[in-house]
């Protein structure tokens, strides 16, 4: 952080920062990104139908609200009140009738919704109580679901069929094509965001079901190509099975070119080894650690050691597959400013 | 607000004025006082055990939040983020299985206790990310059910149940002694906040479930006792059916004299008829305006028109039997200024 305030002339006007996806993996970058003088926005997915947002999805007919709340929760103020509704945004009911399993934001961004008449509206007054320092955007305000088209020409609907795939299902399939159902347009404040930005974010996350899945809605390829951003993947930590099982990280690559349209002009990569007992349980569910064979590629490929020393425990009333081991936000963050 | 703001001397310290009670008729007393220049602490029951708050009572053992909700959402300040917050502290759901029903702000609370570790902590960050202007304290920390023991000798144990009368129980029997199970004792702020006081409000509310339920624990009396404070009892506008039906005001006040050990000093009476359709609703629930028969009483009486011109409209997921007609807090709190 230090360094490139150093690096920043007075007067200079902020970079604008945009991250595109969703999840944890948005959750990290952004984390790491608020520490600097950065203006940021997050563009968020809209296509989640699992778990507690799911739920809520399907009772209220709002967009799906865990993205959003993730992204907030990433931005809002650690300090004073902030912090207090931090972590009251992030709690998860264990108890009660109906609300084990609900995230606490997610209640609150339903009720926002509700009571202020949309879901952008609430987003707004969200960060205004959380004293979010950026901004959040859903990526569109159309209530869609993913589609999955798998090699074999099977079709799969709905995030968490996609994340999770049903019983009987080859999760080493390759899925052959992601599109939305129906299709959606995207938001104005989205468009603008990515137009705008100096840089522009993509993953880490599930690759299609949380980045890709942004790129699918319309009019997202073209303002990337509108944009004079640099374009930058965060590379995945581990293939996930169901979606990338036995890809190398050019096949991300690639899947990320086809989709936006447009090939990364960076890609950062892990170097860092996985403590041996992670790799171990991430095995147990047929997930490896993404092999670097990046070598010719003709975008500049940044190699860091990037893991978080923290490992996730699996909580109670987890109804989500969660990731054991993540990027460390701080040293992340460190190497997008390098490139700015 | 002018008159009294004029009548303060410069560099006077703030009269303490503390209500003690619960509800709706709390919310109305607060909501008003809170616009004057006093130091407001609100003493607060525990023994709700219906709605929302009855079912996160049960399934997460904490204490009822309900009436904690009221008096925090009353004392919210109005400006910027604190008037979003109230708004979502008040909000009710009215979709999603298991959440239909339950007040955001209960839940709020009760995620805040989990978090924070206590009911008091919950109430404390709450005030502070609401911006109470005052302070909300439970009368005592022990988790107690209410006991009505009627002129016939039976028992009813529970506060919804004693509020809401069960199948076959005659609503117009005298509760001939209201106590609690198992004993609580006082909690030190609230000893506090009563012993300190220059003025105590008793009511509006429910005569037992409400009001009474504050003075049957261990030590209100005692502390009512010890404090320098004028005692105020607002009148009930109408009796309740189950609890209070066919008394009139003199017998309002002797039961509060019975429970408190004090003959109020003064007894705030609305002298203002209630509007016909609004009369003949109440008529259907057997319930009815409380007769003014304090013309022989000692203590000072204070008769003003006292009606909110706003009538209350029931609304869907209402679980709890609520009043149609309340008092104007605005109205109420210049009378009660008006003693001070």
């Amino acid at each position: 952080m230090k360094k490139f305030s150093a690096g920043l002339k007075k007067g200079t006007t902020r970079k604008k920062v945009c991250t595109i996806g969703g999840g944890t993996g948005t959750f990290t970058v952004l984390s790491g990104l608020k520490k600097y003088p950065v203006d940021l926005s997050a563009v968020v997915t809209v296509a989640d139908s699992g778990g507690s947002t799911g739920r809520l999805r399907d009772e209220f007919g709002y967009l799906p609200v865990g993205d959003f709340r993730m992204a907030l929760a990433a931005l809002a103020n650690e300090n004073g009140d902030g912090n207090i509704l931090r972590d009251l945004f992030l709690y998860r009911f264990e108890k009660g009738e109906g609300l084990t399993g609900h995230n606490f934001g997610n209640l609150l961004l339903v009720a926002m919704t509700d009571l202020f008449g949309s879901e952008v509206a609430a987003i707004e007054r969200a960060s205004k109580v959380l004293r979010v320092e950026g901004r959040v955007v859903p990526v569109s305000d159309h209530n869609v679901q993913l589609v999955a088209e798998y090699a074999n020409g099977k079709k799969v609907v709905g995030e968490t069929s996609i994340d999770e795939p049903p019983e009987g299902h080859d999760g080493a399939m390759r899925i052959a094509k992601l599109s939305l159902k129906p299709r959606a347009r995207i938001h104005e404040s989205a468009r603008q965001a990515i137009e705008e930005a100096d840089i522009l974010i993509l993953g880490p996350g599930d690759l299609y079901t949380s980045t890709i899945a942004n790129l699918v809605v319309g009019g997202v390829r073209e303002a990337i190509a509108h944009s004079r951003a640099q374009l930058v993947f965060v590379m995945n930590l581990m293939t996930k099975y169901g979606q990338t099982a036995g890809f190398g990280a050019r096949e991300h690559v690639d899947e990320i070119a086809r989709y936006a349209g447009k090939i990364p002009d960076y890609v950062i990569v892990n170097n860092e080894p996985l403590p041996e007992n992670v790799s171990k349980r991430y095995e147990k569910e047929r997930d490896f650690p993404v092999k670097d064979d990046l070598m010719d590629f003709t975008s500049a490929v940044v190699r860091a050691p990037l893991l978080s020393s923290e490992i996730i425990a699996t909580k109670k009333g987890d109804t989500v597959r969660r990731s054991l081991i993540r990027h460390d936000s701080d040293k992340l963050a460190r190497e997008i400013m390098g490139l700015l």
